[in-house]
């Protein structure tokens, strides 16, 4: 198969957003597993691909030499690159521009922020990632009001619910449901997507 | 006035980059400063812009109702899509996917991680904040291994080069220079740039 995608990684946040990305777009990938619990992502394969070591990385092979991209958001805009309009309007105007604004709120302030208490956890700091956790609800908790619509940035699911998303669900059971109606009724709505259950479950063993 | 672009902000990162962005581009916009020592951003005037009451925030009076953008990311991608070509190649192809590539890293490895930090001092967390510190400069320094042309994605001034010049200029004192010399060459080609030395002091009193 030459004219084909990879897209190498395992179940983390930033792995399955590229990959519900590329699945709600329709757009055919190989899934290549990295084990990071035998820390295949450390080995020399995976670092000639990614010298950084970390996932997602996708390889399109329709390019020669193959295009390479690390940064899950690149992958997502080049996912909405590949498929003008689908996850977010294709016209550089306002109603793209409110998608990308939403979207980057979850990047910066909802996703940054766990990455960050995900790192001080890690490094044995858990009491110092406390409030950082403790800012990762507040912060999500605020799209509530952003939900006057069905989706996070009007009527259509676009790059920012794919954010929200996959943040919500690794953060279930400390959102008080029963204070964000909306937000309990958006992420069920989303949950429901056959693309975003494709993406979801894509590195599935 | 009425076709004009509006940017409210203080001399912050993010404001800065906006701002560096639009410099770059040569696109004229009308500088509103936000006192934040005296609580402006808080006040009902500039929460009707931006109800999370953060700066920058970009007014595009060119359309009916204005375009506004709150988040400096999505005011980047505003420019670039703006000005095509000039920030970032603009065939959605390898060259373009390598700038966003090293433009994400610059905003999720390092920037994010330094915002973090800032709200652990903010809230008098300052222990907890250190090894936070101490990434950021670990990852910018990563950036000595991308310098192999004149800028952080190739032989042209881009996106990545924004986002990585704003912090590197907020860190200055702790980056080992000597150990670095292309990155202390570029860090010396980009400040020497017309419209960084524009945008750096777009909110000077």
């Amino acid at each position: 198969m030459p004219q084909m995608i990879e897209l190498y990684g395992a179940p983390t946040g930033n792995c399955l957003r590229a990959a519900i990305a590329l699945a709600e777009a329709g757009i055919p990938f190989v899934v290549r597993p990295v084990n990071l619990r035998e820390g295949k992502h450390s080995e020399p394969d995976f670092l000639a691909l990614n010298p950084a070591g970390k996932v997602p990385t996708l390889v399109d092979h329709h390019f020669t030499p193959a295009l390479v991209i690390n940064q899950s958001n690149a992958i997502m805009l080049y996912v909405d690159a590949k498929v003008p309009g689908l996850l977010a309007p294709a016209v550089q105007g306002p109603e793209r521009f409110k998608v990308l604004d939403r979207y980057f709120f979850f990047v910066t302030d909802v996703i940054a922020v766990s990455h960050a208490a995900f790192f001080l956890k890690k490094i044995g700091q858990g009491e110092a990632a406390a409030p950082l956790d403790q800012r990762v609800i507040e912060n999500l908790l605020l799209a509530e009001g952003f939900l006057t619509c069905e989706y996070m940035a009007g009527e259509t699911f676009t790059l920012a619910d794919i954010s929200a998303f996959t943040l919500a669900s690794s953060v279930t059971d400390r959102i008080p449901w029963e204070k964000v109606p909306r937000l309990k009724a958006w992420f069920e709505r989303v949950h429901a997507r056959p693309g975003v259950q494709s993406g979801l479950h894509a590195f599935d063993a």
